[in-house]
Parts: structure tokens; sequence; C-alpha cells
């Protein structure tokens, strides 16, 4: 059976891409009212360009149930158009055990995403329940990129004679539990430091990137930092400079544009690297 | 204007209870199929023994949109019956601030929970859009009760010269930002050294306190740990225990009986310590 990183490898491969396209949509910032509507533009306009799309259930929550079952009617949207892209809840849910089971059951089960992003702070029993869905990927929160992320991640543990960085501990406490090839890291960075870091550590399992700016000297060090020895077994989030690309009315047609850009910086620098998605 | 933790300390007093019963669905467990006529039952016979609901998200999300719509109801239900009762909404919700301001709308304008648990592995950004909810209850996941908890939260800090747990270390940090009174702490144990931890460190926060046995020893341990100067400050969380206290048919009036257990183990426990309902 093809594990979820061996499916998001020939994805990544055939689609040559690691864009994952952030579905968040959020009523302030929408050229249109109709968050339907506007998912299937967007889908509609950057399906052959992605990888991955990984809606932000938080945005859907905060609409209430008619936010909610409009990311149902999206992602069986994306079904109906293709197999070839995964589908990532992106939820960041964990508790003890029992309550990470009816978790598991929600995102994997209920709404059939293909991967969710989980919360690791309980320990393996937290995380074990999501785990066990064997063709499912399960994306654990090491490193986030937002400012607060060094107050707790960055803590140094004292570890026997060697401090290493809390993100750096979780990362490599979770990856001798990784035994049906489905885990991954959520790992943000603001100068790829901690991808390195956490790549080292974790060598062959799938890296979530979010919070990779415009810049393309951002990307590029992150794609270096973040690939596998192969080149590959990364995807690379990008939400608002996508989807809100532009204000008005042409808003699918700019992701479109963007999305096209995204993926020609990643095609270049991973030629510099001797990269290529050909190479394989 | 009344701080949550205060309103907390208004409910619990009245009602002279620090019960909170978890509401958290197992259609396998369930003696009846109707989810909606389960929780109605549950309330109806104890919410005048109760301080606090706590619905788990995770048992209403693992059965899909209509699970939430139940979910709703449920909480809709409650507050026509009293306003004397804090709804609590067990999400362990966090992530970088954008999607945290999200998720707080979500549990807090759009569900109308009176409080929230919440994940901070984030740091304080992502924590900082509930906590500006002044009214409602934030109650950071701090140490929890499974047997994982040991594998990060337990891991000690090197903080110059003092090296202690991280979850002491979580308290003590956001300890220090709770400036609307609206901040509390999660908080499991097994034998209530951790609760005393965490009580020493944050004196006067309210702790929510998941997983106390039916074990009177235990429940008395974790009440003369957890409890503030004044013998206040408590929530102590009782699902299982209660809501499936029969598999049969009187299973609403066996869950008032071990509501009506509960409080009076608590009582007598007070009455140890010298802080009887009475006494304020």
């Amino acid at each position: 059976m093809e594990t979820f990183a061996e499916k998001l490898d020939r994805i990544t491969n055939k689609k040559r891409s690691f864009l994952c396209v952030g579905l968040d949509p959020d009523p302030k910032r929408m050229p249109i009212s109709d968050l339907l509507e506007f998912n299937k533009s967007i889908v509609d306009s950057t399906i052959d360009l992605v990888a991955a799309y990984k809606p932000n259930l938080a945005f859907y929550e905060a609409l209430g149930l008619k936010g909610l079952d409009e990311l149902r009617r999206t992602i069986d949207y994306i079904r109906t158009l293709s197999s070839e892209v995964l589908i990532i809840g992106d939820g960041k849910r964990g508790d003890i055990g029992h309550t990470s089971e009816a978790y598991a059951k929600a995102l994997f089960s209920e709404w059939q995403f293909d991967a969710a992003t989980v919360n690791a702070y309980a320990g393996l029993d937290s995380i074990d329940p999501f785990l066990s869905y064997k063709d499912k990927g399960v994306f654990i929160w090491c490193r986030s990129s937002n400012p607060g992320a060094v107050e707790l991640q960055d803590l140094k543990i004292a570890n026997g004679e060697q401090e290493k960085p809390l993100y750096e501990y979780m990362a490599s406490h979770y990856y001798r539990y990784n035994l049906n090839g489905n885990m991954g890291l959520v790992v943000g960075a603001t100068y790829g430091d901690e991808i390195k870091i956490v790549r080292t550590a974790c060598p062959d399992v799938p890296f979530l990137l979010p919070g990779v700016g415009a810049q393309k000297g951002d990307m590029e060090e992150a794609l270096r930092s973040g690939i596998d020895q192969y080149g590959r077994g990364l995807l690379i989030n990008s939400s608002r400079s996508i989807i809100y690309a532009s204000s008005g009315l042409d808003f699918a047609e700019e992701a479109r544009i963007q999305a096209l850009d995204f993926n020609k910086t990643i095609d270049f620098n991973l030629g510099l690297l001797g990269k290529e998605w050909s190479h394989i």
C-alpha cells in the first residue's frame, strides 16, 4: 500500500508543485460575499497548479453551521474535479486519547480530509488515534512562524548533557513513532534555521511549511532547508497572497497568476539545487 | 464589571457546587440514540446541582453537521433553563493570531460559550484573541491527566539557574497577562502534585480540573491542592461517571444520584478544610 508520504511525493511530482493553497475565507477580505462561489472560483483557477488545498477550520467555524456546510460543499467540489490533489484539514486538533479519537473520526471519516494538522502537546496517546488512520497524513504542529513561537517552542529543554529547543525535542520524540509513514510536521520559520534543524532530526517525513513570505529570498531559504535528500517531501502553504491577490472581481485570475509565479520560483530554486522535477 | 473569575465564584457559591458535567455524547455509550434528548435529560436532572456544563466539541464534530446542530440546540436549551450555569466549550483551540481570532469568534460570538479551553503552544499572540473577550473565560490547557502528559509537559526547562517543568513554566508565563481576570487553567493530575505546583504559581486564577477519579481520596487531594486561599476558584469536571452512570433508561436519575454524591464528597472535604460554602 502506498503510504501517505509516498502519495504526497507522487502528487507533488505529477503536478510539479509543492504549492498548498490555504482556503481561509474571510468575509472582510473576500471580493464576493458568497463563500462557496469564492472557494470554487479559486479552486477552478488553481487546481492544475497545486498539490494541496488546506481549509483552515477556524474560518468556517467563525461563520457558524452555514460556514461548515460550505466547507463540506467545497470539499465535495474539489473531489468532483480531481483525485490528484490533497485536502488538508487545518484544525490543530489534539486532546487526550479518548477525545482525540473523536477528532480523528471527525476529520478523517466525517470530513474525509486526506490529512490533518494536530496539536501534540499531550504526548503520544494524544496523536495515536490520528496516526492509526494509516492512509491519512498527520501533520504535527511543531514550530509556528508567529512572534510568540519563541515563548514556549524555543525553550531549551534540559535533556541530559545536551540542551535543545522544545520544538526540536518534539520532532525527534514523535519521529520514532512514524510507523505507518503517515506522519508529517508543520514547521514555520523566519530564516530557515528552524526548518533545517527539524529536517536534520526527521530526514524523511513531509513538512508543511506555513508563513513563507512573498519574497523570493524567503522561499529559497525555506526550500533549501526543508527538502529531503531527494529534493522532495514538502508542501509550502500560501493563503492570503494567493486567494486575496486581488480585491476585485478578477480575484480568481490573479490567484492563478500568483500560483504560477509561486511555482516558477520553486522550479527555479529546485534547479539551482539540482533537484528539478524531471530529475526523478 | 464582574470579571469571569468573579462570575465563576458567584455561581459556584450560589449553587454550592464545583461540579462541571462534561456533555460528551458517545453513540456507543448513550442509553438512547437521540443525542439532543440525551443531553436534555442529563441537564434536566442535574442543572440545580452543577456550576457548569462542558460540551467537548470533538464528540459533536465526530457526528458531522447534525451533531453540531444538536450542540447548538443543547446550548439553547440550557440557556432557556438558567443563566446561573456556565457553558464551557472544550475544544483546546489555538493557532497563530489571525486564526485564533477566527476561533475566538466561533466559540464566543457564534456558539456563545461563557468560556473555552485553549491550546497555548504558540505563545501570547495565539491566545490574546481569546483573552480580549473580557467577559469570557479562557482556560489554558496546562497539564493533562493522560499517561502521555509526561512526555512533553513535564520536560524540565533550563531556565537560568532554576529548572522547572514545562507546564509550570507555561502557567507562570501566561499568568502575567491575566489583565482582564478572565484567564483560567486546565490542570489534570494523578496525585495532586501538579495541581499544587500550578496553584502556587497562579494563586488566583480559576482551575478546571479534569480526570478526577471516582475515588474519594483522589477528590480530596485534588480539592486540597486546587482551591485558592478562600477555598474557591475551582471547577471539577466529571463526564462519564455521571452521564453514563447507568446504561439503562434510568440514566438521568442515576446521573443525578452521582452528581449529588459528587457534591456531597466536595462538601465534606471543604468542611475538613474549614472552607464550607457558608463560611463566605
